[in-house]
């Protein structure tokens, strides 16, 4: 029987929104938000797009009408009663109260702000600008909107059938992989992979056979509305944002050296346990922790975000054992580059070391390579990141140069302040 | 938004059935049910089901309430006003009127006659016995109750990703033939796959993929009911059945000696064109082919059903070629135990020599062979015969021995009359 209430509602939308809800965003941004929100409300931020994968040319891809449609839809988004409600009652990390009720009557009305959007060189120039907490919040959709409607394109040509093999073929990729992860008994993994999802349906497939077919050892998603309709955990901390903004706003050497334990200084207020998960990658990991403060060891565990990641998870526990603190302990949590093969030699390597744990993002909820003509839907390295507070710019350095951004002379200054020498460089897929 | 109708629909039905209309059946079954109306309508059979397959204990894989109750269910149908318009308003390859005023009233009041079911040793001891016109339409529901009884037995513990997985890996399967297929630009190809098939909806999935995948390649489904649905041509001529019943009424050897060839001329009568196709290898093609009438050269084609097609082929060419027929004209099709690999090397083999068609049956709709523990969906040789005819036992030889039934001392006295020597033994899968 054809259900007619559903065709007319799907008549209704006059596009097919790709972001139907401000939390289909990842659980850290809200976090970080409400601490935006409470410590530097009026900072003023810049957000932009930028594409490291410069032969996949977006704008040549995606009409343009197409997308302003779908960024116009994300601004005429509020936050519904029932989200409002999970975000108020939930529990989060074992806590009760996560999002206090002043940040939440904020969040209750806010609209996400202007967006400018710009062809050049065959890309989309996209930027936000204004106050910090509004426009953090356009990274993960404007992010979720680029990646859709590309796989959108790609697919606009293709016959049902073949569209319904391609997601076959997709969905057997996932499940083989399922299929190797649950050998692996005390394995850790939660779904990063909003951002650079190939779409929310997909996202959403993906999260539920992770949940069927690894059990407990699947953790939750950063997916807050995943989370939400699945009943799942929303997995999540503090991201680079918040350093590279703390970092610009520094008036002097000292007070940038300075900026990120001042990061981590607001969060210890206002978190514990599993949310201090220190990020020390921003501007160089060995720098960040050999002036850390003894305070930050007592920390819950570390994210592995860039460089080497075995690297990374050594340089971690050889720190933690210099501070006199348990390794075994420790959360390690690698986020960057993850497919199976690395999952499986990381858990290998240092379960029994440190507590391991997975967060997986674009091979998980992206992994279409290989699977349509001129791999058209292979992934790409796209990111929007906050490019300049109050005036001045940001940089980011991480364990890997390729992933350095900000101005020539400004990441000469931060190599000279947090004292980063030669680093390996690793090659940015997605 | 749920689609509270359909799923009250659904709990109306006390069990889910597998066969829903009397045209879920082979066309072949009907144009032999007109013929054996018209020509021997009150000769009294019994039809048995045989699994060859011995260690598939279907007995114990398959609930008999369930069984009952789908054999019960397909007792209660009776053909809709829509298949009868089909019917007799249809096309079928290119003729009107293909079923009879007469033939259609008859059809329109039918019930299919009683069953009867035991057990024994693992195996279920399924029969019909009656008139022949109406116990015959018991073949194809039968099967593919059996068939689709045995795929739910296997898939009744899955998890629900797990059984999307499934899915998801036999259509990426039936798609890479799908794509080795496509390469060959004068392949035709049917589908056969009604009685061996996973299920009614999976065979549904299949037709539909090949009529994308393939284009004007795709010729069409021996299934009526998908057939009219799908608007696609209904495929089809006759079966070994005619001459084992003829055979078993033959009062002598010269009888008997004559009898297939007595089934094709009461065939001439009824039908030209496409429809006029030998099937020679009931009791070994050789013979069969060394003592038929001129008039049979004039035909359209053979069919090749057992024994190795390629030597069926040649002997169908030779034979053509001794009676002054072009063999280049003729058209070979071949139905027994395709799958890719096979059809494209007789295509690559005969392509040229004569008109090349394919009836491909339980590895189109079947294959989930390695996909589920213990091979459990591994397709299997079930058949449902006629194996007796007013009071005497059926036999049938075929040009592979491993095929041949009938009782021991019937068998020597057919290879005697049709003069049946040695024969090389194919192994059976499906």
């Amino acid at each position: 029987m054809v259900d007619i209430a559903t065709r007319v509602w799907n008549h209704k939308w006059k596009i097919d929104p790709i972001v139907r809800s401000l939390i289909d965003t990842d659980f850290y941004k809200l976090l970080m938000c409400q601490s935006v929100f409470r410590n530097k409300p009026d900072t003023h931020v810049t957000f932009s797009l930028i594409n490291r994968s410069k032969a996949i040319r977006l704008a040549d891809i995606i009409d343009e009408g197409e997308l302003r449609e779908q960024l116009d839809h994300i601004r005429s988004l509020s936050l519904s009663r029932g989200e409002s409600t999970w975000m108020r009652g939930n529990t989060f990390y074992g806590k009760r109260q996560m999002f206090s009720p002043q940040f939440m009557d904020w969040f209750e009305d806010l609209r996400l702000p202007a967006y400018h959007l710009e062809k050049k060189d065959g890309q989309y120039e996209l930027t936000f600008e204004g106050k910090w907490p509004e426009v953090m919040l356009w990274e993960i959709p404007a992010l979720s909107v680029l990646m859709e409607l590309r796989s959108r394109a790609v697919l606009r040509d293709m016959g049902r059938f073949e569209l319904q093999v391609l997601y076959a073929r997709g969905m057997t990729k996932l499940w083989e992989k399922v299929e190797q992860l649950r050998d692996i008994s005390d394995l850790r993994l939660a779904d990063f992979g909003t951002r650079r999802r190939h779409s929310f349906l997909w996202q959403d497939w993906c999260v539920q056979a992770m949940t069927e077919g690894l059990g407990a050892r699947f953790a939750g998603t950063s997916n807050c509305l995943i989370a939400k309709n699945r009943d799942l955990e929303a997995i999540g901390t503090n991201a680079h944002e918040l350093p590279m903004v703390y970092a610009a706003l520094a008036k002097d050497d000292e007070a940038l050296r300075q900026s990120p334990y001042d990061v981590l200084a607001d969060w210890h207020e206002e978190h514990d346990g599993n949310l201090r998960i220190i990020l020390p990658d921003t501007f160089g990991t060995k720098g960040f922790l050999d002036g850390a403060p003894d305070w930050l060891a007592g920390w819950t565990g570390i994210r592995v975000d860039s460089g080497d990641p075995a690297t990374g998870a050594e340089t971690a526990i050889n720190w933690w054992t210099s501070r006199g603190e348990d390794p075994r302990q420790k959360l390690v949590i690698f986020s960057d580059g993850l497919d199976v093969d690395k999952i499986i030699s990381l858990q290998q390597q240092f379960a029994g070391r440190c507590r391991v744990s997975f967060g997986w993002g674009t091979m998980l909820t992206n992994d279409f390579k290989g699977l349509v003509a001129d791999d058209g839907l292979a992934p790409f390295s796209l990111v929007c990141k906050a490019v300049a507070a109050n005036g001045q710019p940001t940089v980011k350095l991480s364990d890997n140069p390729n992933k350095a951004m900000g101005p020539a002379e400004e990441i000469t200054r931060y190599k000279r302040v947090f004292g980063v020498g030669e680093q390996d460089r690793v090659e940015v897929v997605v």
